[in-house]
């Protein structure tokens, strides 16, 4: 996340903030007041202004408060200005914009200043919805009923509401003072946050409520946040290409370059764009929660304790570690479990196959009730004094979940006629999207063979998009044309898929000519040194 | 009030309603539910068109229930369309829309059906307002308080939901299903209305909170139509010259017109308007509550019971009258009393001062213990078994009404340089704008001596206005314009009026060339015939 300013010279974010120093009425001029305020505002070049309807009275009284000196708070929420707030006098302190990630597992707050568009607080708490269901398929089915989904909605609405009231309160300002509001889940979150029924979303034909959504208030949200502060909501694309990835868009630029570059965002589903600013194609398939450290037995989030990188000695085979936050290790992430396998694989100990070679000449190797597995740490190494190991089991999900991903990016690239050389970059994005070292991830086949400047890392691209369009209004409508242009591919309901997956299931893949630049050990041929 | 349809080509009302048959959703065509009537509406015409954020979930059910087979009713509030509200299947019954004249002591209603435009109901009911005050200022001062304020604008919208909803069931239909409404009052009115505070009002410098509005909607204002019907108020000009007559000036069309014409809105404020399509000028000034049959000690207004027809033969001096309603007479309103001043100096029972002749043949001039004063009607002839007698005191409060109404039209119309006889036509609108006889008015000196047919009785005009802007949203536009390009004359502040009145206290007026064609009677001049 850039915490700076952006550096364009023409800083337009979504909220104004002018003082204005009005003429008293007199009987010369006897324009109403709140005429007056828009009178002058016009004369700013804040034209057309709309203000809402239920905030005409409270609105002036602070126009008289302010003896006609006062501070306008306006949102530029499409063709015309709204007028959020005025206060009397000069107001000169922070300007406060809200932005959120939500996430299904986890919701993460950035709070702008808007004066000049820095972060100010960051902060990240769990969905408060994983009691009702880890994954978004029980959720879904526990808000069957109206009262139950109302809930499910209530709760993200109390989190932002705590979250953000601690966030503000720690910069010494109070949560009714934020004015403007971002918003990137996917499309069922999207619709749990909105209180809409999630329920289509995954019966087929897969049909959400809404996918483009106008601008909300806070108040129309339960939201404490100041009453009409804008609420802006990613649109979706689809069922399975949701606002997180539209903003995640944004976060790369990607829509307005000139050459074709990849956006890929790795997680429970691989959800992969393609284009330019001419054309953009999108993806998503089913990769699996291994590549996040997920269903794998010692696998887990990137957080404290998990393993997040892996180093293997080709000659002695000796393992070296790193653990996220230092400390004793208490399993593997999914950037370890990729850099454990690349490494396994680059040192011989997994064949082509992906199979633990029992004959390898090191003693992590093991033989257990459950088949053969790797050690990574010792019992006495780690924080729960139980070996780390890494089971056949574990290594033949993880490598479903990268033929998943490696598929799901050649079958695009062909989509269009391409080349996957012809793509100028991809971005690497996910929760894990900066830890992936792209050379291990290309050595298991999980990514093409391409120069490795070509990746880029990025963090939290929903959260990044959702802080961008804070910071610059011109990105509504990026988000307009990005839906306008962009073609979905549903690659659920494609069989060409099953045909390429296979092939993408050994190391680095059956056709070696795809990944020229990856040396097979003999070893992992199965043949002896 | 035209009860048929505009006979324009061209019907353009502020609501649409369209039938869609929209294709069922797909694998290979996945739109969202609402996206995709958003979509059929686009290829309809109708484009851009904003849905509510609270409706969206609402109105996705309808869909579904209508199996995508669905009635939108939309309204053009601005340059986008509001989707208001979908039915599931084909809706072909009443498109219910409501018009109000917001009168001080009177709320007109008006239930349009607008498939083709024609007044379905009226209805006329005091304005609840009324215990707290006949006139605004007592209310101005009740509404001191915020609370009070509040109830004054509750007691309104219960009012138009007790008698809209009577009004609608009548027709079978339901008041949920009322989906426009135009409102159009006096400033203060529409402040009470709004929830407003108006005490600024009425204290130098005469400062409304706001004279342009937004749409509402029926939920913002309590009001049971439908939820998200829009609300249109029209706006004001100033503290003196309120949506009621911006109201007005759409029923004249004059606004419209090459000619320059005039609107005299006859009441206790006698209102003006002059101008043509390129401008406006407009004015306001006190011409006292007489003219409506108001003060006068058996003045009343134009309701059953009422004389509102005198005339008296200027050789007998016998006198006949009309009853409102027929049956015996309570009191005259303001035509009858109109009528009378003007038959009496016709047949020189008044002087050109103004004064009742005891000498003037006839038994009906009566000496009291309060001055002389003329018998209208018999006790044995009238209602309560009084007589209905016009006092000489009576007589001179009317003629420094009708001297304050001559004096208004003739320095409006001096202001622009222009001769009165240059208006081409002068439309008398007021609550009894359709009774004045405009040959009696002329002939008292309340209206200038031009051809009669120079003059049109107009019903009520702020009804007629508040109808047609639901029957024809173009003149949204109008008014915006008569807004931008109307000059307001505040009469209250200009002294010239004085000089003027004085002249025009006489009957007709001091200058008896400004009006050539009233033969002033001998004996009007204190001459024996």
């Amino acid at each position: 996340m850039d915490r700076r300013p952006p550096r364009d010279e023409e800083y337009r974010p979504l909220l104004e903030r002018l003082y204005l120093e009005l003429d008293p009425p007199s009987l010369r001029d006897n324009t109403a007041d709140l005429d007056r305020l828009v009178k002058g505002l016009r004369r700013r070049g804040i034209d057309p202004v709309d203000v809402h309807p239920s905030s005409i009275g409270p609105l002036r009284e602070r126009i008289l408060q302010g003896d006609f000196k006062v501070t306008a708070v306006l949102a530029r929420t499409g063709p015309k200005w709204e007028l959020v707030d005025v206060l009397p006098g000069r107001e000169e302190g922070p300007l406060w914009g809200l932005a959120l990630d939500l996430g299904t597992s986890r919701l993460a707050f950035y709070l702008l200043d808007l004066r000049a568009g820095e972060v100010a607080e960051t902060a990240s708490v769990p969905n408060p919805q994983i009691p009702w269901g880890e994954d978004i398929l029980a959720r879904i089915l526990h808000a069957r009923r109206e009262d139950l989904r109302r809930e499910l909605g209530e709760m993200l609405a109390r989190a932002v509401n705590r979250t953000a009231g601690e966030m503000v309160r720690r910069r010494g300002g109070s949560l009714d003072r934020v004015y403007a509001f971002s918003v990137a889940g996917n499309t069922t979150m999207t619709h749990f946050f909105l209180g809409l029924d999630p329920s289509r979303i995954c019966r087929e034909p897969y049909i959400p409520v809404a996918n483009r959504f106008p601008f909300f208030h806070a108040r129309d949200l339960a939201l404490d946040l100041h009453p009409r502060a804008p609420v802006y909501v990613f649109p979706n694309v689809g069922s399975y290409f949701g606002g997180d990835l539209v903003a995640g868009i944004l976060a790369t630029g990607m829509q307005r370059r000139e050459e074709v570059s990849m956006l890929v965002d790795v997680g429970t589903n691989a959800e992969v764009v393609l284009g330019n600013r001419d054309w953009l194609l999108a993806c998503a398939g089913a990769a699996g929660p291994a590549l996040e450290g997920g269903v794998v037995e010692r696998g887990m989030m990137a957080a404290p304790g998990a393993v997040d990188r892996v180093r293997v000695d080709p000659e002695t085979l000796e393992l070296s570690y790193r653990v996220l936050g230092g400390g004793k290790p208490r399993g593997l992430c999914g950037s370890g479990l990729i850099d454990l396998v690349a490494e396994l694989f680059a040192a011989g100990v997994l064949t082509v196959q992906g199979r633990i070679d029992l004959r390898a000449p090191t003693d992590r190797v093991r033989e257990t009730p459950d088949g053969p597995a790797f050690l990574v740490a010792p019992a006495e190494e780690t924080a729960d004094g139980r070996d780390l190991l890494v089971s056949q089991i574990d290594i033949g999900i993880l490598l479903k979940s990268k033929a998943a991903m490696y598929t799901i990016l050649s079958v695009i690239t062909r989509k269009v006629g391409m080349e996957i050389r012809d793509v100028s970059r991809i971005f690497v994005a996910g929760t894990f999207g900066n830890r992936i070292d792209p050379a291990m991830a290309v050595r298991m086949g999980m990514l093409p063979d391409l120069p490795l400047e070509t990746y880029q890392g990025m963090g939290n691209t929903a959260g990044e998009g959702a802080v961008m369009i804070l910071r610059d209004r011109s990105l509504l409508e990026d988000v307009q044309r990005i839906c306008d242009r962009i073609t979905y591919v549903e690659l659920n309901v494609n069989m060409e898929l099953m045909n390429e997956f296979r092939g993408a299931l050994f190391l680095p893949h059956t056709d070696p000519g795809l990944f020229p630049s990856v040396a097979v050990p003999r070893r992992a041929l199965g043949k002896e040194d």
